[in-house]
């Protein structure tokens, strides 16, 4: 009775903040067109950027402001899966690695820098005490996941914790960033993530199982069975949330915490790889409008991540063969999206600049 | 007599330049293949970045030390050939983009402040009298070329001047920059741009003439002839710079100096849209060891953008059917490069941050 009444409640939170998602409204697409059809180069010059500045000034207004805090969230979890041999690493390299974002030697440690982002570690979920680390988040549900192939990964109160908690890193600290990305490390979780693709998209497992951090065929046969598997097993399954818990783990609901309140504040969140991607997934099935927040970085090598992005309608902004996650694609995003919001915010108009127009012989 | 021998000396001084310019050798690449290969990541998941590593790490040595001054160099030049009716734009934009880059309120003045890059514009052969603009560099050769359907559109002489005034931009002002992009502005040059690809490679005109910045039906029946014509005209021609005289312009020919220069000083240096990339063909035709220190950013909607690419071997970081110049593709790319030298400069090794290595289940 109290597992049942603290399920409920727990999961009405997420419901809670599932309905508090607006679709963004902060400017009228057509005048935004208008405002970049007047800007000193020729209409439509800049391609997709455009396309990328009417989004932004949708969800930050015509023109947006500058953006002063860029943050790239790096979840961490462990997953049950991973006994079953279907990474190239030991888990315990989660750990380690929680340690080397602490410490700021990891590739996205790197990349952020570049970007002027900061990085924000949490630990969701990670299979070992790691509360002596510094510069980390402590927001550990459980000491990782069940066995995503046999049982449900986590149950519905852990996955809405983990949700929360992600929610709630982009609350805290500094006040909520002006720009988020969406990183994880998990070893095991591109097995989650493909599975999570299956069943979300109905996709054939053969056709979406990769080879993740650099998987020999041995591996690469079990992680296939064990994808066929976990699938096979919640067929009959079809809300988003309990398909999460199933096949999930925890710094992927975290992520769908993060974008969901990312979504919920007013702000583009950019996702990443193909665990990030499947979180993305995750919570645009929950509430649709999310979508609207959402910008793809890159398209990696993993077969699931395309997938993934024509599910979700995004066009990948780069692809560069990257297959890390940790966000390192997110965070090469943002310069790319933050030159389309200040094309709006500091291009001169053909009237203020004294410059011509075109002539008849333009197509437009 | 005297004709002959200033051409003989200025030519001679683009001969020096060329010569001057050394394949890079500031690391072993096989010890950059190495010293990745033990970064806290799976082995090559940075995919592209680390082939990028590798070069820049010839360029610059392992590791590179941090760019201080990064500069977009943008050209402008005017075409005779805009008077056939090639473009939508008429040719007096070329100026007025000029005081547009001096006041800051273009998209390359906008997308060089997001990745923290200065603009410094030069006028190598706009048609007309822009001594008054500030914040421009005067290094005219001649009020515009001379129409390049039916005669060459500059001398010898005008086009080894243009190279070496490139050339000088980068070693002016604050110092010789740490990363160079190329950029350019010129009504009428995606018209030169695909003739000389035309001619360099061999291509059929009608497959790689593009609408540029945005041409009608007739405007680009038009462009397809003048360039037919020209290719047609100079057939016999096979020297780089004698193909670049007849059918280049003052900013293509500057930006040859630029990518030569840079070279020469052992930079990085990025093209941008077609019209750079054709010039970095030039540049590399001229000097095959420059196409070592040249990098690629977008691969543009405009149909002779890839031809160059092809011929050049280089690999674009992005396609978002940008069609623009300016440099604003190559300002993009200056983030990628950064956060890919960056990696071997910051990052921590696996023995450095206690990480465990792969198990044999791993395919290396």
């Amino acid at each position: 009775m109290t597992r049942t009444q603290s399920t409920s409640r727990i999961t009405g939170e997420v419901d809670a903040l599932v309905r508090a998602v607006r679709p963004p409204a902060a400017a009228r697409p057509e005048l935004v067109q208008h405002h970049l059809d007047v800007l000193t180069k020729p209409r439509g010059s800049l391609g997709f950027l455009e396309a990328l500045a009417i989004r932004l000034a949708l969800i930050y207004g015509d023109p947006p402001a500058a953006w002063k805090r860029r943050v790239v969230f790096v979840l961490a979890g462990d997953h049950g899966v991973a006994a079953r041999g279907v990474s190239s690493y030991p888990p315990e390299v989660t750990a380690q690695m929680c340690r080397n974002y602490s410490a700021g030697g990891a590739a996205i440690s790197v990349v952020a820098r570049t970007v002027r982002a900061t990085v924000v570690a949490a630990d969701l979920g990670v299979n070992a005490t790691i509360a002596d680390v510094p510069n980390l988040v402590h927001a550990k549900v459980r000491h990782g996941t069940r066995d995503l192939s046999t049982e449900a990964a986590m149950t519905r109160d852990e996955t809405a914790t983990a949700i929360l908690r992600g929610a709630s890193l982009v609350e805290a600290g500094g006040g909520v960033p002006d720009i988020i990305g969406m990183g994880e490390m998990g070893i095991g979780n591109t097995t989650s993530a493909s599975a999570l693709t299956a069943a979300l998209t109905g996709t054939n497992p053969a056709r979406l199982v990769g080879r993740g951090t650099g998987i020999g065929a041995e591996a690469l046969r079990i992680k296939r069975k064990v994808v066929r598997e976990a699938v096979a097993r919640i067929s009959q399954r079809t809300d988003p949330l309990g398909i999460l818990a199933e096949l999930g783990g925890f710094e992927i609901a975290g992520l769908v915490g993060v974008l969901l309140a990312g979504a919920r504040h007013g702000r583009a969140v950019v996702t990443d790889g193909v665990i990030a991607t499947a979180a993305a997934l995750v919570a645009v099935r929950l509430c649709p409008p999310v979508r609207q927040y959402l910008f793809a970085s890159h398209c990696s090598t993993e077969p699931a991540h395309r997938i993934l992005l024509d599910a979700l309608e995004l066009r990948p902004l780069f692809m560069l063969d990257m297959r890390l996650g940790e966000g390192t694609g997110a965070a090469l995003a943002f310069p790319i999206l933050e030159a389309s919001a200040a094309l709006l915010r500091e291009m001169a108009t053909f009237e203020e600049a004294g410059v011509s127009q075109h002539t008849r012989r333009g197509r437009t």
